[in-house]
């Protein structure tokens, strides 16, 4: 698409759109022992940015939220929720240069924090027209962004650290019926440290998100792992 | 304070101010078993509404919270902290009856949610020009209000109840050491709902956010209750 066509579209979107405004995705995906983060690439940058956009005059917050994750990625049905504003008036300073609130692409933006998380197999990211590229990155190697994305990922990951013990996080992300070792696998990515399996198994008990299955079958010498599954009442709540 | 300087005043801050942005704060007061929130009345006005007010062109989000909590109610030193944005495109829309975005009174505004949990007895609410009352108002008899901040009240409501067993919120609402009667009173007040005591005193320790302190002294033939402080460890975390 040439550069012209760009800027068209740009325009049309931003004459449509409530100034100062805009909202960003932070999509966490894990899969077999990978977690990571779905990061986008406009074309013409350097740096990569969470999937974002304008909020359209006539539309909800949350709408536009599934909208622009759907049209800068390709990701439908992802269930996004609010966990922060971000509105330091210099947060785009390094990345504008200098404000100017006349100028769309030059104004002070307030941006709306939607994160979610996901199993990533359940996700192909496809770049919009306006990226070079659209890809799952692991979340403890990233790279370079532009602006403060990079803080707001933090932001995000504090939130649903704070979370992982009283919400059924793993729903979305593991298989229906798991061991407690591959629960705890899970948690360990998401705080980015190895935990003792006992003091693990205590403190996930005492939360009360889990109920216990039958035990897997065997025919060997070793006892079989006890399965879990979340409880439904409490996802429900 | 006529209405010609009502309207300077208003048009002097809509000037100076990002739009289709606004902030409203949701205080929660807590004062020897009575638990209210912080309302304000604009004057010309029938319905309550939340102390709110707009963000400065050159002012952090935070920062804009505080100055309009502080301007609206006279509250100084509120620990305030972002639960969610409310952007229903038809938010205001029995309250405007027609939109129009080159008025900036009838314009579509996405308002950011902050709420806080204080000592009530700390704040004495001062009404501003704009208001007629600010007044302390019993949370489960909440008068006629506009638009939807007595949604906006229920949402803040639901956070702070999310919170309760996980964050100190007692902290700043009970003395420094109490007893567990006390601390159930205020849980009750909060969850709108009475707790059987032993099933209380069992799930508020398994989260581990008390302290126990020395027995109080007693003379008496009753045996003194224990005495609790919040753990600080939980407090700063």
């Amino acid at each position: 698409m040439r550069n012209t066509d760009i800027e068209k579209a740009s325009e049309a979107l931003w004459k449509n759109a409530l100034p100062h405004l805009s909202v960003d995705c932070v999509v966490f995906g894990y899969h077999q022992g990978s977690f990571n983060v779905l990061l986008a690439k406009m074309k013409g940058d350097n740096g990569w940015i969470l999937p974002g956009g304008y909020i359209q005059k006539t539309e909800s917050i949350d709408d536009a939220a599934k909208r622009i994750l759907f049209e800068r990625s390709g990701a439908e049905k992802v269930f996004l929720e609010v966990f922060g504003v971000f509105g330091e008036p210099n947060r785009s300073q390094d990345y504008f240069v200098e404000y100017d609130d006349n100028l769309w692409h030059k104004m002070r933006f307030v941006t709306i924090g939607y994160y979610a998380v996901i199993d990533q197999s359940q996700v192909t990211p496809v770049p919009d027209m306006f990226s070079d590229a659209c890809e799952w990155m692991p979340v403890y190697e990233l790279p370079e962004m532009v602006m403060d994305h990079k803080q707001i990922i933090e932001k995000a990951l504090e939130k649903l650290r704070d979370q992982l013990y009283h919400k059924p996080i793993g729903y979305n992300l593991l298989p229906e019926i798991f061991t407690l070792p591959q629960l705890q696998a899970l948690y360990e990515k998401i705080m980015n440290q190895k935990f003792n399996r006992g003091n693990f198994y205590r403190k996930i008990m005492k939360e009360n998100i889990l109920i216990k299955q039958g035990e897997a079958k065997t025919g060997g010498a070793h006892k079989a792992p006890h399965l879990y599954k979340f409880d439904p009442a409490i996802y429900t709540k």
